[in-house]
């Protein structure tokens, strides 16, 4: 049973993780054909944290969880800190296949998303 | 004359304000049937910072620029900081179309770029 986990950086506007909150939402809308559970945390600033984010894909059944960065750039944040909260649960869960996919901005769809932006 | 301006938060590491200059050459590779100029610029910590950035349209004979902001959040930075730059230019340039368009956090199609990546 497979599981998406959307991670973003967290912020102290309640604003910015509920657009998170909405934005996770609309991919569990999406993704049912791959994904039976779609879930979002936050590295830090706001809740639910990482290890939170993965236990609640494992509560609602996951087999897998795919962490998914929603970061711009690979800084310390894409580079360490999520991957070793992730390896906290890894350890901890040996069984389960937890990986991190590429973060956002790796993707080469963002120059077609841009320009339609621009307009 | 059309031109597109790509503004990123800019970082310590000079390997992420890489990415925005690369990123910004593949946007102007893809952006011809629109924009005749494609610039890039950073808020903060690396260069050319907004005014140079807008500066460098004008100077490549642009009479008009949206500036994307290549934020997922519309923290401070996109609410405050880009339109008071911005501001400052459009006041220097009274004939000049300067706009701000959404950031790219706004985007619908956001869900679909972290599907494919997703897997």
């Amino acid at each position: 049973m497979k599981s998406l986990l959307l991670v973003a950086h967290g912020s102290r506007r309640a604003e910015s993780n509920s657009e998170i909150a909405r934005l996770s939402e609309r991919l569990a809308a999406k993704a049912a054909a791959n994904f039976d559970v779609v879930e979002h945390a936050f590295l830090e600033l706001a809740d639910p944290l990482i290890p939170d984010g993965i236990e609640r894909c494992i509560a609602r059944g996951a087999t897998s969880v795919s962490v998914v960065p929603y970061f711009l750039a690979r800084g310390t944040h894409v580079a360490e800190d999520i991957p070793e909260q992730v390896a906290i649960k890894q350890a901890e869960y040996p069984d389960m296949d937890i990986h991190i996919t590429d973060y956002l901005g790796t993707s080469d769809e963002l120059v077609d998303v841009l320009l339609k932006l621009a307009g």
